[in-house]
């Protein structure tokens, strides 16, 4: 029996090797001679998809006895990695390719169609978006690094569990604090409440849209003030309600979040974390449905919120300032004098949501109301809009 | 055009269903009359795979143009799910269905194989394992409430990024502070470092183990001190170094990890938290390639850490308590005096991590050195045995 110090640590490695690890061997094809890299949505190792100088993307899957595999990019026809979904061309070694055009910078969600079946890229993370895990892949967009990692002071995000008696469950919270929140331990902060969008959760903003980096390097420059950042899950039950599938019962999962917000969430906040308890050092924001619960709840509330951001919100139809929103928009003397920002935000690249926000926006100037109009050129309804949303949105907070 | 207030909401949620969300459909037949529950490792609103009763558990996968779809068992034929690979059976909607005989309880990672391609199930949440987001299901312990969100106050799960100076790369740790860290501000607190798994990552211990559920519910009985516990991925490699695939590299892939955890990771927790920072107030304790990388550092550095667990941790072919470690085992007074607490697991249902770690306890035994064996009656290689595991461990630590 061998006795040396290497040759148990080998012998044992090799075990867990074969009994729990592996790089992802759905793309065998290693042999990369150009200048494309991993992208950093990919798994730890993951060597596709492969992003190229140029933003093309190459993905690869390996499905030997599949008659079709298909590239599905998210967003319904508008996303920034192409609006088709591409066919795959197989190889002799039973993996399938494709290399997309260039793509818009940002992050976007795909996935495989494997003889018709969805199915995700193993060299993807996943990210919660369409009610499941999904993956997506991240294109860099030159010249700009406001999201990254820098070496800069960086806050925490925080996961924080609280039962809410509205739904009757334990919900999942993550929770922003800045980088100063441990030392400073005297001093109490603004809170923004910023919500993901349909089908995301509260992992969206950290995970897909790298929240936490904005922050930092925002508050590190100076540009934001230090605040909390608090994102839940836009979807909440009230208790004994039951939901069946489809969109008829989408009402029913999202019903009970206005009274889990103000009822069962700030109170968890005020509680547990040192904040600035009132409306003019509170925020609330959020994308596309979260934008819609934004404006439906901080409208709604504006003893409780003084800044309001909707990012790439829905459209809403007929709307008219004078009515919407139980006529909160009537009086713009007052409204303006009560509310310190209305943001309303939307990419170029998303048509119906850009139209509709800037019809929104024209009808509010119209009617005198002050409020932001932010368009975020060339993207569409996904997470580079909202993270520029974001940048833009968070330095004019509690300014008041 | 209509104006009351429903009509445009409704309107705008359809537009954002149609775009993003749905719930899974991979699973078309909803009606369940047996007394089975979806599994709480499910997806929000998941209602596949479903835990009956007796434990036995429904999985469902729609692929009508599959020719032969598989349920397959993480754990290499280990698993409380059962050994053996299921073939499932299509039924005329194209959904393919199996239900497997009772499942121990615990978390079992899964996929299926659809014509041989490993994919996930669309149901279930994704956990990082085999270097792979990864399906799971949650068979709850008839009795054991330990690892539950119960009614008692609750740490946070912090999520925190660090520069390695040793690989050059930010890196991403989990840190637990318990519910008093944010009040108690003068109090400094011990450390547990622990560590996850092969083919896993630093959102291990949380997503799969509920190590903050744990803790909660043992600090808020008295029965554990306490303490942060952080949580970083074990994989690290130097700068400089490239990987290919497979085990060949995969000393490469874990070669910087020692370097890390004492020259960034400790320095980066002791800077910008709250600890006690001196080897009586340090633990390392890690599951499987993680218990034997917590036996190595520890070992290795009994200047830093007097609290040591492995849980699981691999064989250790030729173990000889005389030579191994560099000897340190070889004076046994003086290993007593300096190590507060050896702990060896495994549980009874990992035949091979099962006899390696008792023979191993049962040689240090023999030459005299203090240790804890302990077993946990008929799980395997899973992480039920490490939750029992770290609920018996964590009240050991930190009374010197």
């Amino acid at each position: 029996m061998r006795r040396n110090r290497t040759s148990p640590l080998i012998l044992s490695l090799a075990l867990l090797t074969a009994l729990s690890c592996h790089t992802p061997t759905n793309y065998a094809r290693a042999q990369v001679t150009d200048d494309s890299q991993p992208a950093t949505s990919n798994v730890r190792g993951g060597q596709y998809p492969r992003v190229h100088s140029d933003s093309r993307v190459t993905f690869q899957f390996k499905a030997p006895a599949a008659q079709k595999v298909q590239l599905q990019p998210g967003g319904g026809g508008e996303s920034g990695l192409g609006s088709r979904t591409l066919d795959m061309t197989k190889g002799d070694d039973g993996v399938w390719v494709v290399t997309t055009p260039p793509a818009v910078p940002g992050f976007h969600y795909y996935w495989f169609l494997v003889d018709g079946v969805q199915v995700n890229d193993p060299g993807s993370e996943t990210y919660f978006g369409y009610g499941r895990p999904t993956s997506a892949v991240e294109i860099p967009e030159k010249g700009a690094d406001y999201y990254e990692a820098k070496d800069v002071p960086h806050g925490d995000v925080r996961v924080r569990w609280y039962h809410s008696k509205r739904t009757g469950q334990w919900r999942r919270a993550y929770v922003y604090t800045p980088a100063e929140y441990d030392t400073r331990t005297r001093t109490r902060y603004p809170v923004l409440y910023l919500q993901h969008g349909a089908g995301e959760d509260e992992r969206g903003w950290t995970n897909q849209g790298r929240m936490n980096f904005i922050m930092d390097n925002l508050i590190a420059a100076g540009k934001a003030k230090p605040m909390l950042v608090v994102m839940d899950c836009g979807y909440a039950m009230k208790a004994g309600v039951s939901v069946g599938t489809g969109q008829q019962n989408f009402m029913a999962q999202i019903g009970g979040f206005e009274e889990v917000v103000l009822n069962d969430l700030i109170p968890t906040i005020d509680t547990n974390y040192r904040t600035l308890a009132n409306r003019k050092t509170r925020a609330m924001a959020g994308l596309s449905m979260g934008g819609f619960q934004a404006l439906q709840i901080a409208l709604g509330h504006l003893d409780t919120f003084a800044y309001i951001g909707a990012f790439s919100s829905p459209p809403r139809p007929g709307f008219d300032a004078k009515t919407a929103y139980n006529g909160v928009f009537s009086d713009a003397k007052k409204f303006n004098k009560s509310v310190k920002l209305l943001w309303l935000g939307a990419g170029t690249g998303e048509k119906g949501f850009y139209a509709s926000t800037k019809a929104m926006h024209e009808s509010l100037d119209t009617a005198g109301i002050k409020n932001i109009f932010y368009e975020s050129k060339g993207t569409a309804h996904e997470w580079q809009t909202w993270r520029r949303d974001l940048y833009e949105f968070a330095p004019l907070l509690f300014h008041d």
